[in-house]
């Protein structure tokens, strides 16, 4: 299953800090890959606050509903992800296997079972046979390291080619607090893999509730922008875990998100979140070009966001970036069905900041070749303005080329 | 452009009768294509009914804003239609050409230019050079003749590998009329090109009022439940001419969509639809596999149709079927993101007949053997039950193939 690298991969992968309060471990249990990891432990000192978002899918996989269940709690003593099975339309099995797993880890790590958060990514459909974790989760409670991220990212991976890190710290009060996180996810939903996950780690003495509302805050505009192929896994999870540590280092504790103080740590977890819901899109399944879509002009930012992905979901849209075409006519076929307000006679519409098309018309001033050198670049920025108000979004996606559909088309489960 | 026919084309075209007061011509114009005519004419003995239905694009072609400002008339002496380019965000060189090319028409047809109709199909952007119109519109009209069906139906492909062609008699009163039809369209929106077109002739005397209500029912379960790769053309357009012509014959005058003596009538329009709007499907853009996608148990129709649309618009459902795959993991998805009311636990799945998942869970008889077996045939019956309450609906699509990626993208424009 594995590809080459993306070409729209990160250079290098950044160098991961620890995070006091945060350890971690992974173990190859087999659970559907051989010689390679599968799963991965973070192990979280008390009183560390927790916060996430899931799926929006009703139809959402049995490691989504347990979280979902004990998050309002805020506390977090463990979090185990396993790749290669989703846990996902398992039925009652699926629920016993969460609870099996968590109960295994309370076990070993000294807390009790509500403490630990999950989740699963791989097939849907398939029972996950739990056993394989019965015979690791000692050896990996022991094994837990401050610096594992790296390997921790590997761990979670499914047909990502690329492990997925970023890092950030910020000044809270006067301390430096430190942000980390990890993601994985090649398409909303991967060839027989379900789920975009992504964990995000910090020091900060952040009261779980505060937490939640700045991940809430900070993932409409990162996570929620992105779009590989408008698949919605039944296991989307982003979860945030502040341990809490730097309070010994004088980081004021904070208790609502409201707090002006969190300024500069706001700025740093979004950018975090950002950086990671990118690397998401560079790793779409097949991807050749990273595309950022932005809409300005729309009546609201909301219909600007369904503008944007109209554009970014059209597979018309998405080919002929592949062929390397600025065919701003599909452009203008997806402003036209996305229901919202748009006036084709005030539409422009940019190329890597070449107007192709401006209020109704191909641009008169319109130069063939040198958009035609604008479309080879590995990324490209495709700007549309609806002249109508003052709404503006942006998203990310990635092209659709063969190998999309060799990824997720040939072969037999 | 063209590719070889789809293995899902009819066998043969069906034997198109002439429509007393219809008769049709075609001419090679050159607009795009060389070596193929683009140019179909339809001309309409008085006093012919009209009725259409056009896209919902917010950027519709400059045709389509022609056609919807003169149906309400629902007088129709002529039918004008081009491939090869859209006519669409043409500005106001696009309306002017819409302006010319009826005025051209009724001067030679001797009627008046709001009494002409028109569609344009292929290449969005572009200005339409009418002249090509001038040189072969007396030629045409001069030419037109009654059984010309296929000709007309070739004329106004643009990447179709197949015309497609449809007719069907019904009783009304005691006299039997014809209705005849043809459409092009192998995307919503095909490479470069626009469209969804299809015209529906017949000599039944019934008035343009009730001919439009017909029309609006008729599409509800024919070309509004067919997608291939959810892209909605700016240039979708479906029209209905009556000619009255067997009112000589006895055929009774129609003024109301509610007369009971429409029901033969009703159920052949609606066949002649259904069956066009099928072979839209199996003309899809690198189709392989025709699907019909039947969901059943949902709170209501609507419901059912979103799910069943959810599905059909799934790229990884698509590529799944692509490669001969029952995943219906990836089905749980689709029904997941629709945003209907759903309940995992009630869920079931079938790939042609074969149950493949039973409340909520992969099914304890499945056969993989049997269902492998089945996966290979070229036609796809996927039915999802719900569970919930008798909402029922149906839609048709194609699997998306590496044939789609290459048809859209493998070209700079």
């Amino acid at each position: 299953m594995t590809a080459a690298v993306s070409p729209l991969a990160p250079k290098s992968f950044p160098d991961m800090p620890p995070v006091a309060g945060v350890r971690l471990a992974t173990a190859a249990a087999g659970i559907r890959y051989q010689g390679r990891t599968d799963i991965m432990l973070a192990l979280f000192d008390p009183p560390t606050a927790v916060a996430g978002v899931f799926t929006r899918s009703k139809c959402p996989s049995a490691p989504v509903e347990w979280c979902r269940a004990r998050i309002q709690a805020g506390r977090a003593r463990a979090l185990v992800v396993n790749s290669g099975n989703a846990n996902a339309f398992t039925g009652k099995n699926g629920r016993a296997a969460c609870a099996f797993t968590a109960k295994l880890a309370a076990h070993a790590a000294g807390c009790r079972a509500t403490e630990v958060f999950l989740a699963s990514t791989g097939v849907i459909g398939e029972p996950l046979k739990v056993e394989a974790f019965d015979g690791v989760m000692p050896n990996l409670v022991a094994g837990a390291q401050p610096s594992a991220y790296l390997a921790a990212a590997k761990a979670i991976m499914t047909t990502d080619t690329f492990p997925k890190l970023a890092t950030a710290t910020a000044r809270l009060g006067g301390t430096s607090v430190t942000i980390n996180g990890f993601a994985k996810g090649a398409g909303m939903i991967a060839p027989d893999m379900a789920t975009m996950l992504a964990f995000v780690f910090t020091d900060a003495p952040i009261a779980a509730s505060a937490l939640q509302a700045l991940l809430r805050a900070a993932v409409v505009d990162t996570f929620n922008a992105v779009t590989v192929d408008g698949d919605t896994s039944t296991s989307d999870t982003l979860m945030a875990f502040a341990t809490g540590a730097a309070a010994a280092r004088g980081a004021p504790r904070i208790a609502r998100a409201t707090n002006p103080r969190l300024l500069a740590f706001r700025k740093a977890f979004n950018a975090v979140l950002a950086n990671l819901a990118e690397q998401v899109a560079r790793d779409g399944e097949g991807a050749r070009k990273l595309i950022e879509i932005v809409v300005e002009g729309a009546v609201s930012k909301q219909s600007a966001r369904r503008i944007a992905l109209s554009i970014a979901n059209s597979p018309l849209v998405k080919t002929a970036i592949a062929g390397e075409d600025a065919n701003w006519g599909r452009v203008v076929m997806a402003v036209g069905k996305a229901g919202e307000p748009a006036d084709r006679d005030r539409l422009s519409i940019w190329f890597n900041g070449i107007r192709v098309a401006h209020r109704g018309e191909r641009d008169p001033t319109y130069d063939e070749t040198a958009v035609s050198a604008a479309m080879k670049k590995p990324e490209i920025a495709l700007k549309v303005t609806l002249g109508l108000g003052k709404g503006r979004d942006r998203v990310l996606t990635c092209d659709l080329t063969k190998e999309y559909v060799a990824i997720n088309g040939d072969y037999r489960s």
